[in-house]
């Protein structure tokens, strides 16, 4: 059993992706309805499929190219494998697969549901949710998939499926980062093209459609109706599922390096039942069972009564997540006591090694979920309807816009308080359970029901797009009462999920940091160091400029769009009295255009600014660990400044979206009830105006850039790092165990020289030896001294020895 | 001479203020006008003294708080003197009597500014300037006065004016920081009551007068007029002082204590003509040239043609500005070659001890001026009328308020690009030239000109003032010109004024920060520990949440004013036929009682955060050094953040300010020329008033914020550091000089051990000594090892020897 659990994650894989199949077909099964329903249905499945191919497109230009550079990686860098290539490309394929699966299914169930609501509610949401889980699950099980059967297949490539020592392990894990790298770089244009696309759209959409045209939004006169409901699907699930794949394999993979070290710390091996690599295996371990996990929560996911409101529907989906949470953590308790060693030791920073009980890394990922189901309610409370934040953004759009829009603002940076302090105590919280490996772990707990979390969050658009089709198909009224009541539970689902997928994002690049520092082997990230404070403020900085890219390309992209709407309007006859056809794939042409050639210059910015601070300087021959040092603070710069701009402007534009829909049911402003239409309203719009491009397009890009931002470190990592250095250390001992004898060796040169001292001792009567190892590393003249000892048998003590502080120690017997 | 240079600074501070006198007394003999005009002028003043005389009792009380902490902070460590508190009461005082200066003038030199506009232009500009160079003497001189005065004092009483070694200097200096704190925290009340003020009044006069009552600005039957006017003077007049006095006095300590520490990099001592303590003695003295060179600077600016325009009164302010701006850099020349030994040893980070020759100390001051200089044209770019930034919100307008304020927050958010890259290009120059006493050494040049800054920067809202005084006062058309091309000129001079300000407190804030890592002994800041990492994270949200606070402020300000208003018109008879008179007390009491009022809670997170953080863990027993280094991260957290925020929110404020401004002479959107009036104007006015809290409360707190958070991090930072720990460390080598020879000894408690060994060596026919010092300092479990050589004759390595790394080696000859 113990011995084949490297395959269980990818057994669970395969299960949830026949789960997957089988849900889909059913859904696919389902009515589709009759001919203006399908019509519509089939225009937006079209729009989705023609901004799919023409990503792919541009995707296959940029795979080659950063093939290529890693390619050229892999040669300089001898811990770099030019496997990464392969990894790298099917990493993207797999994430563009997950994405392609989504986007059609979603397409594909839209209609359904519309038609399912003709029927009942229960039925609608039985077809919407069935849309969500397969999209879920897709994701979850290609990334589970994907992950673990190229760590299988280099784990036996590199090390022939046997533990030999950390090091070649840790060209197995720098190889796996090519994965991680593909899915997170699939996700840059998802999710910053998706929501570049959803919002000019949107935009295009309303400004000459409801404002100038004067007729009602998914009127199907609008020729950017369909681009506007393509769009949907386009960033809200796409963009959503690429996110949150990116976030799943990294996160894991980031497990997997720093377990890899926690073997390190513990002398270089272990002894376990699973092949000595338990404290790597285990991340994937969770996240195979958070995929059977999630099934069983979507299974709960349902209502009988046809009269149901919001609250049940929504208590439908609490039910399934609860549960899928609480069965997590039960799993993380099991598996992390039956795979890691009893006690560990790991290193602790400035505090030396320490032993840490398993039951504390169970801790660690109880922080996780914590974290988790926490920040939902945070984001719930920010920018839920009737809540006290919306009431005084409501209550301050009464003195116009300008008031309207400082609430909002003020009411999306408060809420950094409690989300920051959140994320902080849970960085302290996991990393005092058990470390950088704990933090990681913490961060997999979460991410293990991404599937669960994906289909909660998918159905939301599926909905409000079957709420447009009823529109747009002319439905009776109950039918689009029924759509809109999984709409609005949509939306709910919609702010908490952004919350989620920030929380994700930020334990992801936090873990990924760790993972950075641990490959370059550098002394820590000291900012302290002028070039790496400098770096810091530069990482900051970049964040903010992004976004202000972001909206100015939805701007940008919209005033293309509006300009189309008119042209259209203005030359096709019949087309406002519903005789003309307006031109869909036209508008929908030019938001895929408009998308892919904006998000060009963020991505550059993305990308260029990690490589031109690792390679300008490289140019100038400086230091690698001091470049490796400066990199790490821009990181840090990124993740910190990222994670507060999207937290800024996701809630802020939550709440400013929430504010405005207040007034549909009527809000009471100084003692008078007032509606849509009233000045106040039309303050209202204007806040929710800027909302839009700050909560669907910049804000969920964050998520992207810091993450692929720490990746791309990651990746660079041992081009800085101290692998090749450490390669160069690598030394040999002479050893004789006889009573008491010291070998030392030692290798210079200019300024960094390393000398080991190892003492051998055995101990009377029980023949137990004793080893210690003294290592002292001089670097750029300073110099550290560590020490060691290890006592056990001579063998425990030999293979303790082989690999110390990444010192390979070779103990030749003098006798 | 040399020995003398210790007073120098208190002489040219006494020069300057004689000097501050000698024109105090020349704008007073100035004509103040006739009856109505006076009349307004009085009631401006007396508001303003009203304002004043509240903050003061607030103030008091919070002093006597803060003394009753710092006494108690004395007792318990050592190292920090009860002539703390002393040093805090006279700081704050100083900065009080400062603000007071500057105050009095400006609400004296509005009105004589009016009365000289009927002469002549170039009168008014002499007046108004010479208003504005009042204050900036003022706050120059008094700054440099009590700091060098505080300085000398602390000298003679705890080393009796004679070098004895760099602990008691620190001592000195950790006393001197007192002043520092009592200066920064009266700048708290001024900038962020005096931002609130200023907004509160001018919203609540603007909301009912023009919108409701539809009476112009500047209106005598607006009750809340005199309070907007006063504004100008609480916030742009005294905030602004008060920052710089605050920036000045924390950037000449800042690098006082770095230089304290070159001098212990050197071994502890240096022979100089300056006493031994030249570099501690060189920001001062750059200070002093600085009041004398912006005298000169302030001479100069003035025009003779009566018919001048703006670019005219501009290029005056220019000529005065860049000529100070020369005469700092030659006279930094001077005083560094002078005053330094031409070549100094600084220890850098990770690298060890280097040369560095004075001339790139040079170099470093060079790089502030630039930077000083940089900073006001990137803010002049991105907020100036004209400018392309502001061109293309105007066009933005024309869509509505929502893609107006969506380009005006794009504006300030693609702005921190240059700002940031500039800052980051600064910190690394400047550590390059000559470590962090280089970075904080470009702050002390760049401050230099602070006089002629605060001059350039003052006469802005006297201008405006006069204006208003013209308005209210009826005078004739001209009048009014001449003070509206004196005020357009003020307007530019306060976008890049905001500018100055922010790089002074990056800088000044980088500088307090290595001299907090310096004081407390920490071996950097590590962001690779995960408790400094969430403190980092914690520290990037406070800004953030700050800023929030400072705009909800305003709001709630702005309403109660607007009540009073509203209360006013409605039941004093009258007043809209200017009959009644308004009572314009009131309105000036709620703004100052609102102000203060709503400080509170943003006051209480700037200064109860860096409490909590450092003395809660305390309270748990948690290690002291760990604690330092997560209150530094939580300094660097503040700063990034901050410095992000400052220019986000100033430059976004100044642009659609600007842009707003534009209409007034019209703008081409679409081939169509727009106006005052029309529906893009009114969104552009949408956006100013989002701006205004932004650009005049928010944004400029920041500052205060930053430089705050630092300065109570370095009071506390000897509770914290290493100096009580370094005082048990104190140890008794004994050496003999005969030929070589060890002495070694070492003290040991559980997990730190120092271990220090010296070997003195006789060399041959010179008779020159060397000795070789070891030093094994076991923190945790982790041996760091430092090697120090010194030679020279016996007298100078035996003087060397005494204080090498904190570390006082007494020398016991053998025989």
């Amino acid at each position: 059993m113990e011995s084949m659990m490297i395959w269980m994650p990818i057994a669970m894989a395969v299960l949830g992706l026949i789960y997957m199949w089988i849900k889909q077909s059913w859904v696919m099964k389902q009515d589709a309805g009759d001919g203006k329903m399908k019509e519509i249905s089939d225009y937006i499945y079209e729009g989705a499929l023609a901004f799919l191919s023409a990503e792919y497109k541009l995707l296959a230009i940029f795979v080659v190219i950063v093939s290529v550079a890693l390619a050229a990686v892999s040669f300089i860098v001898p811990t770099t494998h030019v496997l990464i290539v392969v990894a790298f490309i099917f990493g993207a394929v797999f994430s563009a697969f997950a994405g392609n699966i989504g986007m059609k299914i979603a397409t594909k169930t839209n209609v359904r549901t519309t038609q399912a609501a003709r029927t009942s509610l229960p039925n609608a949401l039985k077809v919407s949710f069935g849309g969500g889980t397969v999209m879920g699950l897709g994701v979850a099980g290609l990334a589970v998939l994907g992950l673990t059967a190229f760590f299988i297949f280099f784990f036996w490539y590199f090390m022939g499926s046997e533990w030999t020592n950390t090091m070649d392990m840790t060209i197995v894990l720098e190889t796996l980062a090519g994965f991680s790298l593909g899915a997170e770089s699939i996700a840059l244009f998802a999710r910053v093209g998706g929501g570049i696309y959803t919002k000019a759209a949107d935009v295009g959409a309303d400004l000459v459609g409801k404002v100038e045209a004067g007729i009602p939004e998914d009127d199907p006169r609008n020729p950017a109706t369909i681009a506007d409901n393509v769009g949907d699907n386009v960033g809200d699930v796409a963009g959503m599922g690429a996110d949150l794949f990116g976030s799943y394999v990294a996160t894991v993979l980031a497990a997997m390096v720093l377990g890899n070290y926690v073997i390190k710390d513990m002398g270089g091996s272990i002894t376990d039942a699973f092949g000595g690599i338990g404290p790597i295996l285990l991340p994937m371990a969770i996240a195979g069972a958070g995929i059977i996990i999630s099934i069983i929560g979507t299974m709960l996911v349902k209502i009988k009564d046809n009269s149901a409101k919001e609250s049940q529907v929504m208590g439908a989906l609490n039910k399934g997540n609860w549960t899928s949470i609480i069965l997590v953590a039960l799993s993380c308790y099991g598996l992390v006591t039956w795979m890691l060693p009893e006690t560990m030791k790991m290193e602790f920073f400035g505090e030396g090694l320490q032993e840490i009980s398993s039951l504390r890394v169970f801790g660690a990922t109880l922080v996780g979920l914590i974290v988790g189901a926490v920040i939902s309610s945070v984001t719930e409370y920010y920018t839920g309807l009737g809540k006290k934040p919306i009431l005084k953004i409501v209550q301050q759009s009464s003195t116009g816009a300008g008031t309207n829009i400082i609430a909002g603002l003020a009411t999306g940076m408060i809420s950094t308080f409690p989300s920051v302090l959140l994320f902080a105590g849970a960085i302290w919280a996991s990393y005092a359970f058990a470390g950088f490996y704990g933090v990681a772990l913490a961060a997999s707990a979460m991410m293990a029901t991404t599937a669960m979390q994906l289909a909660i969050d998918a159905f939301g658009p599926i909905s409000d797009n079957a709420g447009g089709i009823a529109e747009m198909s002319e439905q009776e009224p109950i039918v689009r009462e029924r759509t809109d009541i999984l709409d609005s539970v949509g939306n709910t689902t919609a702010a908490t999920g952004k919350g989620f997928a920030i929380a994700s994002a930020a334990l992801t690049s936090l873990a990924l940091f760790a993972a950075y520092v641990t490959f370059t082997g550098i002394d820590g990230i000291n900012i302290f160091k002028a070039p790496v404070l400098a770096m810091l403020f530069v990482g900051g900085m970049v964040p903010v400029v992004f976004s202000a890219l972001a909206m100015n390309a939805v701007g940008k992209a919209a005033m293309e769009m509006v300009n189309e709407v008119r042209r259209q309007f203005r030359n096709i006859p019949g087309i406002m009295e519903g005789t003309g056809k307006p031109e869909y794939d036209k508008c929908v042409a030019i938001s895929t255009e408009a998308s892919l050639r904006e998000m060009m210059l963020p991505g550059l910015l993305t990308i260029g600014f990690p490589l031109i601070i690792a390679f300008a300087p490289l140019a100038f021959g400086m230091d690698k660990l001091a470049i490796a040092e400066m990199l790490g603070g821009y990181m840090a710069g990124v993740t910190v400044s990222g994670v507060l701009w999207a937290i800024f402007q996701n809630n802020a534009g939550g709440a400013w979206d929430n504010a405005k829909k207040s007034f549909e049911a009527g809000v009471e402003i100084d003692g008078e009830m007032t509606y849509k239409g009233s000045e106040a309203h039309k303050a209202a719009v204007t806040g929710d105006t800027v909302g839009d491009p700050f909560k669907d397009t910049s804000g969920p890009s964050m998520n992207i850039l810091i993450k692929l931002t720490c990746l791309i470190g990651l990746v660079i990592a041992p081009i800085l790092g101290g692998h090749t250095q450490e390669g160069n250390n690598t030394e040999v001992v002479e050893v004789e165990v006889v009573s008491n004898y010291k070998g030392i060796t030692g290798g210079e040169n200019l300024n960094n020289k390393t000398e080991t001292t190892v003492e051998m001792l055995t101990n009377d009567a029980n023949g137990r030896v004793t080893a210690n190892v003294e290592i002292r590393k001089t670097v750029n003249g300073k110099t550290t001294v560590i020490t060691k000892t290890f006592t056990g048998t001579e063998d425990e003590v030999r293979a303790q020895l082989k690999d110390v502080e990444g010192i390979k120690i070779k103990i030749k017997d003098k006798s």
